[in-house]
Parts: C-alpha cells; structure tokens; sequence
C-alpha cells in the first residue's frame, strides 16, 4: 500500500492580530505530509526553487515522507504567498502571490509510486490534480481532492474533470454552496455527489466539519479553543489527518471516513496554536490521544429512546 | 415538583424569503410551554389583550398548561412583534414592534405556584424576570435564563442583578461576546460564570450549540436541514425541550443537561420547518424519538485510542 500526497510546498508570511510571521514554510503539500506522516509512509510530489531549506526537505526525509516526486528548480524561487487575517480570524486578504516554479508546474509521478492506493490531491490547479491521476496506470483505491474558491473562478471545466473522476471532495462551507449554486448545504451536498464523488467532506471551520454519502450525514465539531492562533494551514492539515488514518487502516466504509475526520479534526486543533507547521513538529502521539478524548467528551451523550 | 415557565405570549407577523404568515401566535413563553409541556405540566406567567383567542388558551390548557399566573388584560392588545429574514435566515429585520400589555406588565406569582422547581425564565425584560425569582418563597432547584442583546444594551444593570441569581444562562453566540467582551466563546463562558451561573449555554443557530460548566464544554451540533422555512422560535424552543426534560428527570447534573440540549435541539430543528408554533403543534412523541435517533447517527463515531 502507499498514499501519495499532492501539493504545494512553499513559503508563507502570516499576519494576524496576535503578531508577524517571519517568511516560513508554508503550503498545502507540506501541512498534508507533516500531518498524515504520524499514520502512514508518504509520497510526496510537489515542485519547490533553489532557496527551499534542504533542512526542510531532511526533516520530511526522517518523517518518512518520500520526497522522490518533488521536483528541485535549482534557478527558480519557490511559491511565496502572504495575507493578513482579520480580528475574527475567519477571513483573510492576501497580501502577495509569486507563483514562481509553481506558473508551469508539470508534476511528473515516479516509478515508484506506482502502487499508489491512497492519493491525496491538495489544492492545485484542477490541471495539475487530472495529470496526476492520468499518469498512475492503476486506479488507486481511493482519490481524495482538496480545491478552492480561487479554481472554481478562473477553472471550473477543468475543476468539473477532475471532480469526476475522484471520490471525496473537501471544500469549504462557501466553497460549496458556489459550486452547487445552493445555499443549502444538504443541497449543496447532494448537487456535488453527482458531479462525481461519492462523498463531499464540507469543512465550517470553528463550526466544525460536515461529512456526506448518500443520504447519510455525520458532523465533526471543531474543539472550541481560547484562542486561534494562525489558522493558516488548518483545512489541509485537517486533510492529513484524514487521509492519513485512512491509508494507515485501508478502511474506506463511512464508519471508519467518520473516525477519520475526528482525527483531522484533532490535528488541525494543534496546527492553529502557533505559527505554520510549529506545533505539528511538536506533538507527539500521546498528545494527538489526549486531544482524541477531548473530543469524545466533548460530543458524547446518553439518550434513552422508546 | 412543578415547573413555572415565564415569557411573553404574542401575535407575531413573519416573512422569509419562502414566504409571509398572517398575524399568528408567539411569544418566547408561548414557544416554551409548547415544547416543554411534552415532558412535564408547566404553569405559566404572562399577560396577553383581550384580542388573544381563547382558543389558543384551551389549546395550552389541555396540554396541561396551567394558565393561572397569566393575566388577560380585556381592554388592552396583545404584544405585536413583526419582522423580515434576509436570504441566509441568520439575520432578521424588525418592521413593527407594539408593546401593548407588555409594556407595563408585573408579573404575579399565583400560590398554587409556590411549589416551583424549575423555573424557566424566557426573554423578558431583566427586571420582570427578577421580580418573580423574588416573588418565589424558596429558591427553585434550577433557574435558568434566557435573555437577548437589547436587554444589555438598555439595562444591563438589571440584567447583572437578575444573572447573579441564576443557574443556567442561555445566550447566543453574539450576545455571549457583547456581555463578556471577550470574542473567544471558551473565554466568553468563563466571565460570564463568574457573574451567577454555573451553566452557559452558547446558542450557535445553524452550527449547533455549547454548554459550559467549570472547566466541561459539551457540543450539540444542530441537524443539518434542507430548508429552514422560519427559525422564529427556535432559540425558545430548545430552551422548552431543555428544561422540559429536565423537570420530567429531576436531574439537573451536567451529564443530563447534554441530553437536555440534544432534546432541545431536536425540537429546534422541528420548529423552523413551518411558520410559527404550527409544526411543534403537530409533532408527536415518535416524531421527537426518530429525531432523536437521527442526533445519535449524526454525531456518534469510534475512537480506539491508545
């Protein structure tokens, strides 16, 4: 078995009302591999520049993420975002993109990933998610794509494709009601599972995560924090967790999708405590467990019925 | 044990963006006994016109709503209220607001009442909610508030006194951050402990609700529903099924509040399907326990931890 994660890697620069990042390293590839690492061997394909920190890329190497796909543009500079949250730290401006070795990103998928049977898609260009599916010769056991508001704008044939050919997609709660065209987010849900994946993973941020399959639902709640932190990261570290224990258990039934996204919700509970990817490096699986519990204290209840 | 419910009993005249009701009936303490009365009799207080139909009283009565402590002013007109729900359903106008016997109303604690339990104090004016904490010769074994921003904007003194006698206040989530000053909700349910109730109950329409105790935090989502046709009503219905079972259980620990919650939220999720109180009318006990069950599904998930 392996789980091939999808996504950039790169460098951010934060602002929140709490303080300024430095430039650190940022990206959705690299919250995704950071996270799903704890649960299973990841590997990677992104695409970063010359000034990408071999450091880095050596403390991904002793996670055991495979970094065989991640293309090095020796002459190149890696993708540089940055933006400013506002004070109720759910929206955000972006300050700066350089697209950089991401402009013409061609992901180029290795020999060795061949036996791919969990893959993760993190949001990229809808093009660069189809290539990658297109070049695994065996069609994996399950596709997981991640996307954004931005692809639906400028994208949407080419994000409708790749819709078609996954089986859970994650967005979040506006991105879902601008795909379907409905502000229901049951609607909205059922509208998507026809466009092509079998299961819509719809994430509300603080308000927790919804996740569908047929005419079933279950919902994740966010853990209610005294503080966020930097948010920055939160959706895809979520996604790592998810994808992460679904590879570590090869259990795709609903049952074990729900467990799955407990635990992404547990991770991303971590990732918003600090700056970029710092509290994920930290913790440890003892402290993923006691978060765990905390989540079962916090939705469970008795009803007698009848 | 008996269980005093007190809160207004109005005419309400509603649009959303699916449609306009007639002038129909309202009122938090309408909305309450309602509710609650599936669990436990409920004596209410309030005050309505002579324009109030007595069959609306009848209906009440013969659900084992002891109407007492409510005056009928014959010569005056039942409280008017008004409004308009933008697309989201989340946020309403107020067109037309008439007082009417509201406007001077002095609640009366009827003897047969004495015997109160459990007192719930729907939204009313600080000081009406006060007079009959006051009014009660023993202290109830569970007094839980309810209230709303335009009381802490115009008597927030009084709000202060009658929240210092209580157990458990419910808000939500806009009006926990406008009484604390504090935007984190996990700090917000702390400083508003530290002024009387042991209990906070956070009300997060659409994303669910939060209850806090010392350091606990419980979270109930809310079903997630195709179509809220009109949320009027729903916060005083959840606060009906919450302290309708617990009246009916006696049992008022933390652990039997989380399913006082989950019950409240239930009967929530009812309430906004049609206009006004219609839908609570016609529900029945199998109609609450499928819905329950449906809570269950929602939120229920394994952990093996370890």
């Amino acid at each position: 078995m392996s789980l091939v994660v999808v996504g950039s890697m790169a460098f951010d620069a934060i602002e929140t009302p709490f303080g300024k990042s430095d430039k650190i390293i940022g990206g959705a590839g690299t919250y995704i591999a950071w996270c799903a690492s704890n649960y299973a061997p990841v590997k990677q394909i992104s695409v970063v520049g010359g000034d990408f920190p071999q450091a880095e890329l050596d403390a991904l190497t002793a996670r055991n993420v495979n970094l065989e796909g991640v293309q090095i543009k020796k002459d190149e500079k890696t993708f540089f975002w940055s933006g400013r949250y506002h004070m109720d730290m759910n929206s955000r401006d972006t300050i700066e993109t350089q697209l950089n070795v991401l402009g013409d990103f061609q992901p180029v998928v290795p020999e060795s990933y061949q036996d791919c049977e969990f893959l993760m898609l993190g949001n990229l260009a809808p093009s660069v998610q189809l290539s990658v599916i297109e070049q695994l010769r065996n069609r994996p056991k399950l596709v997981v794509m991640d996307t954004m508001n931005f692809w639906m704008e400028i994208a949407m044939d080419d994000l409708k494709k790749t819709l078609a050919k996954v089986d859970v997609l994650m967005v979040n709660d506006s991105e879902a009601r601008q795909l379907s065209g409905d502000y229901s987010l049951v609607r909205a849900a059922q509208t998507i599972m026809k466009m092509g994946p079998q299961f819509v993973i719809i994430k509300k941020g603080e308000h927790g995560a919804l996740l569908f399959h047929e005419k079933k639902v279950f919902f994740a709640p966010a853990l209610p924090l005294e503080e966020v932190f930097d948010p920055t990261g939160a959706g895809d570290t979520f996604a790592g967790g998810f994808i992460g224990h679904l590879a570590k258990t090869r259990d795709i039934s609903f049952n074990n999708m729900k467990t799955a996204i407990i635990i992404g919700s547990a991770m991303a509970s971590f990732c918003v405590e600090k700056f970029g990817t710092q509290r994920l490096r930290e913790i440890s699986k003892a402290d993923v467990d006691e978060r765990l519990s905390d989540f079962v204290q916090l939705v469970n209840f008795d009803i007698a019925l009848g």
